[in-house]
């Protein structure tokens, strides 16, 4: 059994989905492994993680509106505004994410389904620098 | 150390919760580990994966309804219907639960609570094949 | 390859969220790996896990606000009553956060983000004792 660890870094432009799908596996695919798991972890309370569908673009606005309706950036709504009117809705979309994420690894590759993508979400409205931490272990 | 995996099938009967629990338990049994670590990944974006209270219907009844509060299938309400009225909802729900879900074995036995049951949370009104990766690492 | 697993033991006073981050980085520790994985699992349906900001506690008094608005304790609002109106609240709560977290371990220590905690989210209103199995995994 073999193990291997890396820290995926992601610039994002502000609010919205970003696939890492392609780099996660490509990863995976070198350190050459039969099967495993890997492991995702996303370092930071107001980006995640989400498995979504990496077909359709309108999937990703609907979250995005969905998301708004449930916790809105509406002034006075929360005591917690320190980083401005996207900061506590930024940690309550965490909270209903994913921090992090565990996939078998079969044949080499990560076994996400037909129509699944791997994202970093971010919540924030301004550009950030994100890390996620992966591990990987199997033989 | 030794690791194990099986992919884990569900035919599901349209909208609601299927208990794995037992299948799940008894592939964790048959490869005669004593201690390690499951993980299941639910392969499907309208699909997920829930852990929760094993002895009461009415528990999946009134969380059927909070997601059909939440996520309803009003007409217009979504950018993205491809595949009908309940196809966003499902995205939704996969969203805000478990695409996948990591669990200690001690003792031979995944380490859930006493009334802890595992079950695919079937999103969409058809029926459909949804598939689990399962993998296990351990001594 | 090594493994190591304990039961981590948390008495709430009722709900709210409890941090666990410095028990969990001394056991991780206390194994002398150098890298690994690190699962937690919680074993209740009415209590669940969250990693959060670890600087301000406005930011918990959100969530909790948040969660009260999306999942009232409203009488006859929910068929599953049997322990309270904050029965299944909870479950709702719990199906929402996490059950399961993993989280790389790099250096000896869990890979955390600078301002990430680790928290048992409690749900029901009386104190209950609560139990997260950990498991580690790496060399």
């Amino acid at each position: 059994m073999r193990q291997f660890a890396i820290s995926i870094r992601v610039r994002t432009r502000g609010r919205g989905v970003y696939e890492i799908t392609r780099e996660i596996a490509g990863w995976v695919d070198a350190q050459g492994l039969h099967a495993g798991l890997l492991t995702l972890f996303c370092r930071h309370t107001s980006a995640s993680l989400l498995i979504q569908e990496n077909a359709a673009p309108a999937v990703r606005d609907d979250l995005e509106a969905f998301f708004e309706a449930i916790a809105p950036e509406d002034e006075g709504r929360y005591a917690h505004d320190d980083e401005g009117p996207d900061d506590m809705p930024a940690h309550i979309r965490s909270a209903l994410t994913q921090v992090s994420l565990s996939i078998p690894v079969v044949g080499g590759r990560p076994a996400l389904g037909t129509w699944q993508g791997v994202y970093l979400f971010e919540h924030r409205r301004a550009p950030h620098a994100r890390e996620i931490a992966a591990h990987l272990i199997g033989s």
